[in-house]
Order: structure tokens, then sequence, then C-alpha cells
């Protein structure tokens, strides 16, 4: 089996978007994108050790790196259509592609989102995917729009992937639950699309709550205000940090994939709704102030998030 | 430094591109597409061992990573316009990440486009680049067009980038000329660019002229007659070859990423007229045919062109 072959055998299936003239197999796609809609994208790479360990499931490892990308498009407010996929490989290993390509179609099918190129090459395994969504003009969440006295809000439970990964570290096995939510995360591509015109501000949280949300502060030049105790967390991790006293999982944990994004408070009751119809946990964490920093309530540790090197 | 300092500090320059609404620094980038163009994209990834060694420069691998990249868009008749960029590093080595990101810079301005995202992973050094770029509706160059009767073409000469590679593990030193060719192949934009209207199908040519022709007849579903005598070639390679009788490398080598491109023979002078006009040698080596298979006269060797795995 040649690349060729490869892409024939594991990443050519039927595709129903009349939006792409031209998916896998020329030098290039070719795709069309309506009028009033920009184009959004994103890329995100999930290597060997860092994203997965060596004994992973390929179908999991298949599933997370198209989901991370697909919260980036969430966390934008936009709708997810394309991606390509950069595959290096140590081996042409046909069970091990055979169970990747195959939930990477069905988590594309899901998501309604179409392969439409990539490359395959030799090397440590590595898997970089770039996603293309579309947004109607103007109407992307940025992170650099909120402002003085905007709630936050973040949804689901945090610190539920950090724990397992922990846990894992420390050679305690997880149980089910806690591995879904660190190899199965949920991209939010219904509530950001539902937040477009009400979030002044959205991030995913991948590396950490406090970096993450960070990052809003920092390219919106305002401050925020968060309590620990208003954190949303499951049942299992709440009695681990009543037992430890260690916040730093939900505050600083990453992976969790879950939107953390600020509103005007008038827009308290629309988010409310939006929460109610996604059946969506949506927690109100803090306030955006115009301090210029981050506070946050109830945690004197040290705000370590996640570090890529 | 962490993640952000790293993507601030090098991969974050002014960018002069006013479809660009958000570049580098959110969790997605948006650019917006002029109505009556389509998106072009494609992703090429270069990792250690394969695509260059471990002691190559930043800057060469920079360049390249990019150029393989142009190559696909030049190649579809498109204008390339934005790209991701995704980086596995083993370390942050500052010296090596400013003159990697100063001769991206270079050459990202050098052919107009625009980085506008990416992700940086720490692992074995890859780099996988997803590039962007625009064509009218209905114009882009696709692999499928080929006819009975066409004529098929080349640009450049072909063959020295793997003459360079041989040499180099062979261990002789090859000329300053010789790395350039290996190390800096010029993506041929402006040549695809003109060559919409005009050209019936193409390909770049980055696995082999066997092998991508291959595509290109079996994607038109046609034959191809190709004559080695016809092939472009350099003097120093056309020195090789009347002393060792081996066309492979002409035949079979990549890297070269010049266009082998199809066009009714009652192009033949517009394509002079673009050769003379862009100052590129055009190379007629042959003529498509309808037998469904690729016949090489003059070479009765191993059509094995370079396999990924």
């Amino acid at each position: 089996m040649n690349e060729f072959d490869l892409i024939n055998n594991y990443f050519s299936w039927q595709l129903n978007d009349s939006d792409i003239e031209l998916g896998v197999g020329d030098d290039a796609a070719i795709v069309n994108l309506h009028s009033d809609f920009q184009l959004v994208t994103s890329t995100d790479t999930l290597s060997e050790g860092v994203h997965f360990f060596d004994d992973d499931l390929p179908e999991d490892i298949a599933y997370k790196s198209l989901a991370v990308n697909l919260s980036d498009i969430a966390a934008m407010g936009a709708t997810a259509k394309w991606f390509t996929l950069a595959l290096t490989l140590p081996s042409l290993d046909e069970v091990w592609l055979k169970h990747f390509s195959e939930s990477l179609k069905e988590t594309s099918q899901k998501y309604s989102v179409s392969l439409i190129g990539g490359d395959t090459t030799k090397g440590t395994l590595n898997i970089s995917i770039t996603i293309m969504g579309v947004v109607q003009k103007r109407c992307a969440i940025k992170r650099s729009g909120a402002k003085n006295g905007d709630y936050i809000y973040v949804s689901g439970d945090i610190g539920d992937a950090a724990h397992c990964l922990k846990k894992i570290k420390e050679g305690v096995k997880p149980n089910e639950s806690e591995l879904i939510k660190l190899k199965r995360p949920l991209p939010r591509l219904e509530l950001g699309s539902a937040l477009k015109n009400i979030a002044s501000s959205c991030i995913d949280i991948s590396d950490g709550l406090e970096q993450d949300l960070q990052h809003i502060i920092k390219a919106s030049k305002v401050g925020a205000e968060i309590d620990v105790y208003d954190l949303p967390i499951s049942e299992e991790l709440n009695n681990y940090i009543k037992t430890s006293g260690n916040w730093s999982l939900p505050l600083c944990g990453g992976d969790d994939y879950e939107l953390c994004f600020t509103a005007n408070k008038e827009h308290d009751s629309a988010i409310k709704n939006i929460a109610k119809t996604h059946n969506i946990r949506i927690t109100k964490i803090g306030v955006i102030s115009d301090s210029k920093r981050l506070e946050v309530k109830g945690y004197d540790g040290a705000l370590k998030s996640y570090q890529h090197f």
C-alpha cells in the first residue's frame, strides 16, 4: 500500500456538501463560500506523549483531534464546514488506520464537517487538523469584546479532564465517565452558534480556565473577578477538592473544551434560556472589571495552567 | 518563554491584507472571500528525516515548508492568500526559532501570503502548513481535465533535486546551485495563474514526474506518451545521464516542484508566449493518448517514484 492507496482506502469517503467542488485527491480542494459569510479557520495539533499516550486507542485519538478543532470553531460562534488532515505516521498499520479513519468519519458526520484534503507523512505520530468554518459577516465572537461589568460564564463542568489525567499519571485507574471527559470532549458548536449576538467574547478552555480567561482580559483590555466557589464542578471533583482543598484542577487544568464567555448582564435571562434549550449547564462564575488583572476569590495557590514548553 | 510568548515573539508580524479581519491570536482567524471567487486549500507536512535532515538550516526548512504548499496553489492556477502553521518542536531553541520565523516571514512577503494562525506543540520536529488561496469560480485547473491529443508540458528542469539528494546520500558534496534546487524550490505561482483557461490539467511534480503524470491520466481517464529525450534537464544532470544511462532521476525523482500540465495543441503558441513573458523554460514532453496508460519512450527501467511508506 502506498500513500495514494492509503488515502483512497482510508480517507476518501462520500461527502454530502454541495459547497465542495473538489475534495480529497487533487493538488488542493475547492469550496464555495456564500456571500455575506466569512471564512473562520484554525489549526490544532495532537502529538504523541503530549496530547495522547502511545497506548491510546486510534478511535479516541481521531475523535479528539477533530473535536478540539471543532471547539475552536464553536468558540467563534461559527459553523464548522471542512477540514484538512496532516497525518504523520510511524508505519502503515492497517488495523490502526482502519479504526482511526472510521472514527474520524463518524465524528465528521456527527458534526457535519467534511474532510477535503491533507497529507500523510512518515515520522513520529502527529495529527494536525486545520478546520474551516463559516460565519455571517461581523457575527464571529472574538476574544477582544469583553466590557467592564459583563458577566463571565462557563459551560458544562470543568476540571474533570485534568482530574482524570492526574489519576492516570499517579497510576490510579479512572472510571469510565472520567475517561470520557478526557478522551471524548464535546465541542460546544450549538452553544457557540447560539451565543452569536449575545456573547461579547468567547474562548474554549483548552489550557486551563485562568489562562484562557487571561487571554480574554488581555485581548479586551479589561480585568476579571471570579470566585472558585462558583466554578461548575462534578460531584467527583467536588469530593476531591473537599478532601484536598486543591482548586487548581478546575482553575488551571486543561483539556475540558468547555466555553468561557462574557456577556452584558442584560443578556443573563437569554443565556439561561439557551442553557435550557440546548440542555447545557451554563454557570456564571464572575464579572469583568476594569482592573486589567484576574482576581480569583477563594484561592491563594499558584495560577499555573498548562504550558506547552 | 511560554507558547504565547513564542507566538508573539516569532509568529505575529504585521500583515497587509485587508481581507483579513482577524489573524494570529484568537481561537480562529477570520478572512473575507470576494464573491465570484472560490477557496482553494491544501496541506503539506515536512517531517525530520524525510523532507529534511537534522542539520538543515531552519531558514531553509521554513522556506521549503511554505514553498511546497505554494506549489500546490500554483498547480491549481489559484492565487495564494493565507496559511496556518502547525509547528511541532522538540524544544524552545530561540536561535533556531529566530531564523525559522525570519525566513518564513520573508518568504510569505515575497509571495504575498499571510500567516493567519496555527499551533505550536512539543515533539519531534514536524512542520505542517495549510495554505489557502482563491480562484475565480470555475477557473481552477484540476487534474481531471486532460483530453486525448493534448500536449504535455513541464516547466523548468527536472531531476536536479533528486540528483542533489543522491549525491548527499552517497557522501558527495553537491555544489551550491544543486543545493538551491533541493532546498529552495521555486513555487510556479505566476505560471499557474497564467495557465488558467489554457491548461486542461495540471499537477506539481513533488513525487516524481511519472508518478504525478499518472495522477493526471488516472483522474482524466486517459493515457500518455512521453519521451525521455524530451525531458528538460540541466547540463549537469545531462552529463550524469550520458555517463550512467540512468534516466530515473528526471523521470522518478521528486522534490522539483515544477508544474506538469496538459493543454489542447491549439494553445501551443500561447504557452510559448507565457514562457517568454514569465522567463520560464516550458518544454513539451509528450502527448495525451486514449490508451489509459503511461508509455515512456527511451526508457526500459523501473518506474519507481517516491513512496512515502
